[in-house]
């Protein structure tokens, strides 16, 4: 909470605070920035609204009307940041660049550290994203269309392609004295990289290890020689996967013959991995499209009818696994009664396992090393906590209709679901990540059709030939 | 999977890679680490762990069987990094400290930043966390005690206690002769924090800021004056929230006057996010407490059990509503073989909205200026994407049981249900939100017995009322 706490420090006492206790943002300044905009009133809207950090710059532009949008980049003029759009959803930046001219985009993006840049226009499409960079320099469109050139949601993609780099045979005091004197350096870093005339990375030196070394010393001879890089076409995952392994704060991009084109900054890193957790946990989830919750209804609705129609095919499959049983039920109606239990049962007990598999897929923590021993632990966790549940079931089915044995084969098909539910819900997972498949978007859409099935033909099986009623 | 790319490069080529392709760890290189444990060979256990990073350290350590962690530990001697212990399951890590002795823990630990060592104490318990810190000096006993004071998941918990910090009236040239000749500055640092004499923070320079500037000037008229800072007490998700809206690489840690206790380091915020992600996924998948892929079978058992049984109850509250339907049902089987599409439907709509709102809660992207306008669209969706599947289960219903009135009644149920099912799975989550409890434990248990009840409720009320069977 402090951000915010400084946010309400440094707004005079007259103005609304613009964070409320728990860090949202305040409708009470939301409203006041819009009732300024639809009066036209800019001295208004910069005194509100020409200082935010990018950030919060970014969640007043999500809050604000559709319309509002343009106009608040429109009334703020050069005070507008334009970094502020790397910070809200893809919807909402796509249609605000495509109202505003490709001039004043093209001026506002001049500041902005190329992976800002880059971001902003990568999901454009090409007709829009052209007329911006005609409006640009011809060395800026050529690092720009250099990263865009690059795969999507590779590292070439969310690298800054300003960097610090220093000839080997440079002294400690000549780049530090170099810094100070050079304009147009990017606006952060944290090494120099060392490069040979060709640009092929040598080694870096970070800016405290520079800091503690001699003014004399050579940079070849402070220079870490194997820095972690990556590889321009990489992943960006297994970017960030590096940059959390080994506790990076920037790291070298390079391109195939190693020459260094860029670097990736943890900021940026920061974002991928919480973008890569969100995914898994909507897929797991069901929400498979790059859905925001700034979409309209028409959108969200289409995103997601796909993946609702798919389980509706699984839900006509289970159910015609109870429609072998029809004789059955009709002779006794407590089946119909008791049956969605085991079959939910089954899928809670399967979307526990399913949920620890697939994260620990995600982090690279599954390996051949401990897959067995992983698949007897959840068929184990399914036979124990099966038991508890089934004797738990059995008793109370067994009291509510009054029938031991209907307890009894309640019980045994709650320990077999269970069972079944632990087993495929590592085996599924595993499996999917074996094919290359994303464990995470299909895992749960199987389970459930196992956990179904499994749950109501254990039950009106064994209530069938038990009872000897029905079909077998 | 450059990282790994690079740890191949640097392996000579008669050992073993000791990460595969996918960057796992290798089962061929864990078994000869075994191995070589199994046979004593210390050399040979040099050769293969000697040298890994904390962090692939970390990873063989979980790699390898229980009663082989302690003893690789021995074998590397002076040589193992105790901070791989940061990079290890919170059960690998409190067990192989309860097997190492104090004196070795606590001399493995002299070398350590205080935010590793006061992670690896953490978890362990009072007398044996006591054992260790006896055999730390005064001063290192003293800091490592004062961070452990704080409340679990606060920032003082996580921050690294050793910074470098100057007054005001130095100049530049004078801060860099300073790390460059003080021995025992914290391993990394990327920002030199101003305070007053008796600590209170001033601002802060960063070091690309610091080499930008000229060696006369004074550090007063260069430095930030409002940096974000973080309170000791602030919860660490708050601090890693901040990190990231303001792209943050270190942070000063005040206490409650203002004094600069600590540094929070983003290495440290990449763990937080990750774990808190984590936790959301895992609440969401009915996966409650701190388990770990590498916890035993009885332990994992325990720790699910809890949500099984709760589960358990809300099954039987919506078996009870079927209980209802009894005589419609003996009347109708096709109701027992529809009813349990209906349900699934919902519970699988239900659980797309949920997730989202649960997301948006978490990063905060939910607030009083949205929320509105979040219930009505996914009411909305719910509507829309009822009615799709409506259209598709009514005309297969129908035609299965040759039906059309059964078809337009699941198909009526169907609607109600996913609208339902929009509307709570918003409604829930914002609800237990408000009231300060972690939605994303238990939005799906309460989202269910809606789903669940509203879908049996629905279609076998309307088809008994419909065919005028059973109990209304």
């Amino acid at each position: 909470m402090t951000a915010d706490a400084e946010t309400r420090d440094a707004t005079p006492p007259d103005e609304v605070d613009i964070r409320t206790e728990e860090g949202r943002l305040s409708a009470l300044y939301v409203d006041g920035v819009a009732k300024a905009i639809s009066e036209n009133d800019s001295a208004r809207v910069h005194d509100l609204a020409g200082d935010l950090h990018e950030s919060d710059l970014g969640d007043l532009i999500e809050a604000l009307e559709h319309d509002d949008r343009p106009k608040l980049v429109e009334l703020l003029g050069k005070d507008f940041d334009f970094a502020a759009l790397t910070e809200v959803d893809e919807t909402v930046r796509v249609q605000l660049l495509e109202e505003l001219a490709p001039e004043t985009v093209a001026e506002g993006m001049r500041d902005l550290d190329s992976d800002d840049a880059v971001y902003i226009l990568e999901d454009l499409d090409e007709a829009d994203r052209d007329k911006i960079l005609e409006q640009m320099s011809g060395a800026e469109r050529v690092a720009l269309t250099r990263s865009l050139d690059y795969p999507e949601s590779s590292a070439g993609r969310r690298m800054q392609t300003e960097f610090v780099a220093a000839p080997p045979f440079w002294t400690v005091g000549h780049v530090i004295d170099y810094v100070a004197d050079t304009e147009g350096l990017p606006d952060t870093f944290y090494e120099i990289f060392i490069v040979d005339p060709a640009y092929k990375l040598l080694g870096s030196v970070a800016l405290d290890r520079l800091l503690r070394a001699r003014r004399s010393k050579l940079l070849s001879e402070i220079l870490e020689e194997d820095p972690r890089t990556i590889r321009a076409t990489d992943d960006q995952e297994d970017a960030a996967r590096a940059f959390e392994r080994y506790n990076l704060v920037s790291a070298a991009v390079v391109d195939e013959a190693g020459r260094l084109v860029g670097v990736l900054m943890v900021d940026d890193i920061l974002d991928v991995i919480e973008e890569e957790a969100d995914e898994d946990l909507r897929a797991l989830g069901g929400v498979t499209g790059d859905e925001e919750i700034s979409d309209p209804v028409l959108y969200t609705a289409r995103s997601r009818v796909p993946w609702l129609l798919v389980n509706l095919a699984t839900a006509f499959f289970s159910a015609s696994v109870i429609g072998l049983f029809e004789a059955t039920i009709e002779q006794m109606v407590a089946l119909a009664v008791l049956m969605p239990i085991v079959a939910s049962m089954g899928g809670n007990a399967g979307t526990q396992t399913m949920t620890v598999a697939v994260r620990a897929l995600a982090t690279h923590d599954i390996g051949g090393h401990n897959a067995r021993r992983l698949i007897r632990r959840e068929t184990l966790v399914g036979l124990l906590n099966g038991i508890i549940c089934a004797v738990v079931v059995g008793m109370i089915a067994g009291l509510w209709f009054q029938s031991a044995q209907l307890g009894a084969i309640i019980a045994a098909a709650m320990v077999t679901n269970l069972v079944f539910a632990g087993l495929f819900g590592i085996l599924i997972p595993l499996g999917l990540d074996k094919m290359k498949f994303d464990p995470a978007v299909s895992s749960g859409v199987f389970l459930t059709t196992v956990t179904d099935t499994v749950g109501f033909f254990s039950f009106l099986g064994l209530a069938s030939w038990w009872f000897r009623l029905g079909p077998f």
